[in-house]
């Protein structure tokens, strides 16, 4: 196994906690089958085809390590009959009254492909969109996202073998994060693709008016103080502005009715 | 309304891809949310906060232009019992048999709250960490995509009047693309959080080994030749490497049976 | 079998709509699961709790009719191979490009628990609240959009077959609308609930200013001009009246940051 | 913001059920989706796309006011490590053990699009289906189970804070459910719909014998002794009556085998 | 009804597990709505079809006897407001902070359809493949996992009034698991299928070559020194055999870029 | 790459049949995901736990093939403009009604974690219950279906190239059938488990008297003709009757009312 996963002493709470850095929206899962789709969909051979598969697989390794890791601290669970013992243990009716019951009923004291609050893994969670740019944006979303999860976990133990486990996959998500960011600066050196994504879309085809205003629209009015409001935008073409909106669009008429679905349209008396 | 959204003529194929801009993963109904609740959310009163909620609130106006949109491409479409038309004319065929039967049978011809393949949105897909890094990088990777996505039906239709509502949805995406890019400069200029997200966790507490080392684990051998193998890390705290992997963790031990979950582990004769 | 569900011929396209009607939010599993469990959950033995059992029961039998139309409707299905015939055929065509290919691949012709779209039913649509007045409410809704349904689809066939199954579920709706709203002047007359449920919410614990006061908000201006804005409410208990809302509640300041959780809250420079 | 939020302590189990009225199926996202949906599709101008829009926008604010109560609810939640603390406390111990562990996690103690069990919120809730009347009724169903819920949570707190802001909701959904009693009638008045919806499929293609008959199905007989199963029917065009079903359709005989898709139907000596 | 449930006292959080046994991916939802949709799809009359619609009938009993134990379970819940008697009482505690909420607020101490993690019933779960043998090898395998988890429950809670409605269900899961068994032989005596499924797939046009071969791809090496890597295979048609296996396919040349779908792949400097 | 994947020509239409293949139920990422839980899982080293790795790592490859399958048939899919072709053409007709949008608006032409309807993969479909015999009775069911699955697809296509590679996939189902078959007799050969799962739930603790009777409850009545209602038990422990079954619980009482909890029971006139 590539890491340890070896808790000091069970803890079937902290295991359900876990359950989001292996099946959550942002977990193990998530990014092991974005990255392996991406690589597979890749039309381009070479470098940032073989970094995809490269950390794909790499994260395939940490669900076998997080799995183990949720194994671990659900061994010796509270799953018997322990009415008694529950009324004299504040810790020990935490755990019978918090614990994910799936863990025992359903997986018999195993992992399970989902996250903290039971909902399983969607394929929704999978990014793969033919564009490497957009792509590797969402890649540092993910890893700061799962980094951040990790770190929020690792302050709510002491369990010292947990936390080990856990510095472990925090330091992976620091490289990752960092290689991202680097390979984005690569795509955007490489002309592969750059601000706006996608940037081969005709500049002279949007509706040009709109593309560097910001519009302050809510009661706050401290939006327009940000260099996102001022100054140059990051790419290079526009200058950020402020202005007021004003409805561009007419009050829309309603299309007509459509009688065959009885979508009545009849105009009462009003 | 913000903005017109009057195609030249109905089109109920397109109002089923449309969807996807609507209520899809990267759709308007993803963002708004986001945003609002990453405003909500937000325990730092002034620019950022009121940025937050400044373009959630204008993302709600896209909504109501696309559900108009769609409501008029869904116009005339054949509901009703066309057995004999659809032998001759391929084009209503491709329509009888590809608009989503949903429009017409659940919604009267009007929007839902799903994307393009039928799949009603999620609450997953609205993001609010509680870090404002993690969210600004989410956000910029939901404005490449959707960007994306709506420069793909662009290309996918001639209809100028859809053309127009696009391109501008089009240009505020690039607006937003530009705004979250400079929001996270000005975040990091404010030294509110860094990279890696979050900034905050002490570096000493993470397995420093590797924190900043390539593995290449797939078949293609190219992966380490980018800049995210060698250099700098984008971080400026460490120095990317190569290594092969080791395994460090034993050959995980099984936890011991438990023989009330009949989770049978009585050795057998191998 | 309580119905006959003989199509005049196969139709795939139509087995895909009919669906709607079978595992659709609005369709018989939905009803026959929600009027079961509002039956077996009903605390008050006698006429409620028996109606409730025995709309529950006869939807069962829905559930079986749908199931043997969809089943016939799929016969002949083109499953096999025919990119040759397709293009001379554009109904052909059409439903080969437009049958929900489940049917084919993972049901080998037969029903699924799913609605038009695919989605699979959900028990998130069965309801049973335990307050009678709100489930027969929501009663007269399902069967109010299930007669809906069942219309439009009738108007998209001129299988005769077809439409003697779909005219009897339709009588059975309107049985069933109407039985659901005496059902709900009998609980008001007993007493049982009434307007607003839950009628025995005390009144005066209530924030009472805003109980029947019409809050126009949007740009439209007729809101103002209905009867749910003038004149007394259904309730018997109050009088309606137009306000502009004036914001009660302070500009919410957010709680304190969470340090441990790495919600960044350091004010920056703005 | 439109009204107060301030819980007088924090209570993170409590924002776990709030979550029920913020982003569960009869939540807040659930009203403002549908309303806004169905205002947008509305094909009549004036007072009934009105009144849409103008609660749709109402219910927007609500968002914002559960939003900000969670997170003031989950101040302080224990997400740091306290295992001994939990020893000595059975209600910090209940806390630990039954808060929704992704508000800490995933959400850095701010609100989710979930409901109290963190399923997230389906895009399926959001109704709006083309006829005003199946709307309404909807919406009064919506309005009613939505108090129920919030009258539920009013009983389970003493927080006086959270009362003050449960009481203002509770008074709102008050309103709303007269107001969606007050419009269903004016909708009947001016002739746009009635029962049973949708009221303009013609009667003659029911099949009229099926219509007005009660059928006691269920072991329970006390189902036949109510109004739904004598006397005249609220729709005004039939009388019910009670009758024993009778099989109208024959036993149904299968489709013949499809054996292309090895759905094997060779009678064997059966 | 079928049998006896009536718990020895209410318990909450037996109650939220036993839902597992209702509403979750194995329970009596899932197998009620199996064993119809099998039999209703059944294209052979007889005694297969009859067994499909008997024990599909038998299980929708179970789906009563399981809410009634539920709600029997959850009566007196603590939904009120308790906080002072939870400091003193760790079960309590344990109770109010595990139960789960949508009990009390969404259903009034009802059942749902959903599992022990709060989960929704899905349609998919429901399976019908119109291939008798699969679905009976589902069969199967549904009543072990569903008598495995009922076990497991039993073995949870010391009410013996529980343990009594647990024990009829586990017997019955008993005669199922047999009766499928007993079916599959039948089928293959009657040879309406066999090993492998489906058995009339032309042989000569699987890949002979890697039919019967077992690969040896993880770390343990074990895996060799079964009976399923060596001697005859138990469809009696061909020899097991271990190889090492080796790609037999190219490295994937990717297809070529799609511009209009800006999906970048002018290959960069690499 | 483990086999090839090389079709003829592009077919978007069969790469969203193939799709049911790599993200349904019964599709690669299932089985991979279950195999792999259940090999992590396993508390038993050895040859079980080897064969449940080994196998799910030869899935992983699996997943790779029908990425690559998919991306290559979508190749220069119709998704740009094309009305006019559109008209002329029923088969590009099919193709433009028919194709997965997603497949071209949010993945530029490449597979998605998703099924031939676009659902995406749930994490409910893994299964991995620590009990070896009811997941390896899974197995066998997953690889049934799975080569059902691959052989209806096989006989809709004649691209010589994609039924190569549906003919190795179906090879290797046809292996792994007969493989997990070996695996079960050789768990009851171990004493590992047996008939009924779990094995070693006492019998005593059964409810004896309808352990191994049949009864009929439907309307057809030949399933009392099965091997299944009379004669020896497959487990060897009983022997088959049919009986008529007889309520044996009292028709419930339904606890009284949650007055808290707004679920009216004051029993009216009734």
């Amino acid at each position: 196994m590539q890491f340890q996963a070896q808790p000091d002493r069970p803890d079937p709470l902290l295991a359900k906690k876990v359950q989001e850095l292996l099946g959550g929206q942002w977990g193990e899962i998530s990014v092991s089958m974005s990255y392996l789709l991406q690589g597979w969909s890749c039309r381009m051979p070479g470098k940032y085809k073989d970094l995809l598969l490269d950390i794909g697989t790499e994260e395939l390794a940490h669900i076998e390590i997080l799995s183990t890791l949720i194994a671990k601290l659900l061994e010796d669970a509270p799953a018997g009959e322990q009415e008694h013992a529950m009324a004299d243990d504040p810790s020990l009716a935490a755990v019978i009254g918090g614990m994910n019951p799936q863990h025992a009923i359903v997986a018999g004291l195993g992992p399970r492909a989902a996250d903290s609050a039971g909902n399983p893994w969607s394929g929704a969670f999978a990014q793969a969109s033919g564009n490497l740019l957009a792509d590797f944006r969402f890649n540092v979303t993910a890893e700061s996202q799962g980094r951040l999860q990790a770190s929020r976990i690792y302050k709510m133990t002491d369990d010292a073998g947990v936390k080990e486990t856990l510095s472990f996959l925090i330091a992976r998500d620091t490289m990752h994060q960092n290689m991202w960011l680097a390979a984005i600066q690569e795509l955007e050196a490489d002309m592969v693709d750059g601000t706006p994504v996608p940037m081969d879309f005709p500049q002279e085809q949007e509706h040009s008016p709109h593309a560097y205003t910001y519009w302050p629209l809510s009661d706050g009015g401290q939006g327009v103080e940000g260099p996102w409001a001022n100054g140059p935008a990051p790419d290079g073409k526009g200058e950020f502005s402020v202005t007021e909106p004003t409805p561009e669009g007419p009050v829309p008429m309603p299309p007509k009715p459509a009688p065959h679905l009885f979508a009545k349209g009849t105009p009462g008396p009003s």
